[in-house]
């Protein structure tokens, strides 16, 4: 193993949104410590603590019980810079799904910068339009066309042992740049659509499909610390020439 | 999708060996069919079939329904040309253990000759001795060194995810040789045993070491059909010269 291998992984978030049973959240920490992973994130869950997580934990009793218990994905993923998706329908996305080993590459190499999210949805429903407009990224585990129903554990299982081979098997070369917090990659987009309510060009009464669009487009491009501070520099200069104009 | 990758996964056998929870057969069955795969077998369930293992195979019934319970390994190898076994521990293996992608590469080349089995230990205990000889090649998941105990249905997701990834994404040479079904290869060792007892090479009363070191020596050569041929003509010759002398 590379010596870089744990201190990497230690900076890989798995966030379950919403499951359902309990027993998943136990076979998600199970995996997770199996490959070296520690940090998991519960947004909302529907019952935990429960005996079910604490026997399909097996023996990760520590990643269960420092688990973090949160209410927003929001919450989930402060303090991290990037967050990947998971999906298994390719459904109306317009983004590129990433393999399990694309997801790990990029995991990895931004790992070095900061704290990266793999974000994982309800055993049912998957992940709501809210939830994978807050990724800027998707990733999709290949599988039977015919049946391509993973178990949740099992879905974090594979991607565990994605990043733990591709950790091993790689080097990952510093990122040139400098990624903004999604923290503040939010207030940016607070920040946007105030100021395009404001200037007229978005209706809060009917405002379409324009936010995730515009999201889309900048998770694409994945902004800079020093372009977050350029673009509220141009709204806030928009919003006082506004604020003149009436 | 390449399209030899449908018919390929389709040659490939999970073995799970002595089974003790019924609940990871059924998640064994769901992961399989998830990736493609489809031939089961089940050597000595403990409980089987079971509404545990029903509950955990979800949609994948048919491939729950389809398998196969038998009482020996031998008899869940047959008709397989090369069976692949699982560790999770270095142990006393004298063998060079396989990556989980190594194994899918090979698994899946011979796939073009015939039918190839990853053989699945006990929860608890692995497998035996006796069950790591009959497999010509060992594999191991890539775990935490601190904690390195997948459930059984992890391991058997992990694998079959390794499978279905090689095979979309790399085309396999037809193998040169003809490889010998498992099932002459042990009629071989048979062969060899009673000749080598015979002729007071190996002490039943004592037989220490010898045939696994035999197995051992033939199973990294992967015995091909011809070959097969010429040892045991070899054996049928000492075996009537000797009997000729007393």
């Amino acid at each position: 193993m590379l010596p870089q291998t744990p201190s990497l992984l230690s900076r890989i978030r798995i966030v379950l949104c919403r499951p359902s049973h309990p027993g998943n959240i136990g076979a998600a920490a199970r995996a997770m410590k199996t490959m070296g992973l520690a940090q998991l994130c519960l947004v909302s869950p529907k019952k935990f603590p429960h005996e079910d997580a604490e026997a399909m934990a097996s023996g990760a009793f520590d990643v269960l019980g420092s688990a973090q218990v949160c209410d927003t994905l929001e919450e989930a993923l402060a303090g991290c810079v990037l967050a990947i998706g998971t999906s298994t329908r390719q459904r109306d996305l317009q983004t590129a799904l990433l393999t399990p080993h694309e997801a790990a590459c990029q995991a990895l190499s931004e790992a070095q910068a900061g704290k990266v999210a793999f974000v994982f949805g309800n055993e049912t429903f998957g992940l709501s339009k809210e939830e994978l407009a807050r990724c800027q990224a998707l990733m999709t585990i290949p599988a039977n066309p015919e049946y391509s129903s993973l178990n949740l554990g099992a879905a974090v299982q594979v991607m565990a042992y994605e990043l733990r081979r591709t950790a091993q098997a790689e080097t990952f070369a510093q990122p040139e740049l400098d990624a903004a917090d999604l923290a503040e990659v939010e207030r940016f987009y607070a920040h946007l659509e105030e100021t395009l309510i404001r200037i007229g060009f978005l209706n809060p009464a009917s405002p379409k499909r324009l936010m995730p669009k515009l999201r889309r487009l900048f998770s694409r491009t994945r902004l800079q610390r020093e372009e977050i501070n350029i673009l509220r520099g141009m709204l806030s200069a928009m919003d006082s020439k506004n604020n003149g104009k009436h």
